[in-house]
């Protein structure tokens, strides 16, 4: 038995968008299963005074473009959302109060939600379209309405972020197998042989 | 007839270095040639305002792990040099005054600066260093040495940094193919098909 890989993303980020619709299959054909730990992105990149490349102006250009060029290499569908980035607190909030309820529901409410984003172009940061998506999902919306409002859920986000600065992620994705740390999606193809190989 | 891909690059960048030991081969089997251009990172990221990620204490630790385990996944020789990173303005500048000399003798000359820093130890920043693997390649290091000292270098490799800049490249390694930019070595598969499709 083996432990499940630990999958950190922010629901903003493109590459975490693109590692999401492949990391579950991969993990799958060497038997493992995966956590999805959704934290804040700029929270994390407060604390290790990182900066998103777009929001560099001799970058911004070239990663818009590789964000929709390496979804085309990787064959997945992606439309650049705009306003870009967004905030995904409620996201990330919502993920985790579906998580204690049925990992299967939260599973298809994160796919929904990166979807929404990146391919329908809709406004995950608000709270109507967080819910909208968890209904969809199959869950209960006045209840998770009801919970989005409360400290504790807050706090369960903060926890996330603050394990996983001390884990050791900065960035989104960023994928830890048995302590072996991958970031970014185009470490998918070593992370596969990481898998096979049990480390090389 | 299509015109050489543009590679820009600094000797002491470990992903430059990976980029560099397969860059001609891929090119060449579809039919492309390479230009080569050192550039020194630091100058570009003063003007970007890039941070080598290994001057980030939270990235530090796996950006060296990432180093090793990206070239034993391309089955490249790595070790990692210390010090590291090291100023490479020598090298460059004698790149170029050999490049107008002898293109071959140019590339054998980049070749083994980057492997006597990656695999060997070598300190690649001193001018001695540099004479020696210049002699190496088949270079007369008396009048390279006489040259290195000349302001006509130090103004060519100015020129060749800001040249790069107004391209828009902002790291290393980085391609273009046809005003397509590619950054990073983990681009080559992306770079390789472009250059099979013609663009995707």
């Amino acid at each position: 038995m083996t432990a499940p890989l630990e999958f950190y993303f922010d629901f903003s980020s493109p590459y975490g968008y693109l590692a999401s619709e492949r990391i579950d299959a991969l993990a799958a054909q060497f038997g493992r299963k995966v956590r999805w730990r959704p934290i804040l992105l700029g929270v994390l990149l407060r604390e290790t005074g990182g900066t998103p490349p777009t929001q560099v102006p001799a970058k911004r250009s070239y990663f818009l473009c590789d964000f929709a060029r390496s979804a085309r290499f990787m064959d997945i569908p992606y439309a650049q959302p705009q306003p870009f980035p967004v905030a995904t607190q409620h996201a990330a909030r919502a993920y985790y109060w579906l998580l204690d309820q049925d990992h299967a529901l939260a599973r298809r409410f994160a796919h929904a939600v990166f979807r929404a984003y990146f391919v329908d172009g809709r406004d995950i940061s608000t709270s109507e379209c967080v819910l909208a998506l968890a209904a969809q999902a199959g869950a209960e919306p006045a209840a998770l309405a009801a919970a989005l409002l409360e400290p504790v859920l807050k706090e369960r986000l903060k926890t996330e972020c603050a394990t996983a600065l001390v884990k050791g992620v900065f960035g989104s994705p960023h994928i830890i197998i048995d302590g072996e740390h991958f970031f970014g999606a185009d470490r998918l193809p070593q992370i596969e042989r990481w898998l096979a190989s049990g480390g090389f």
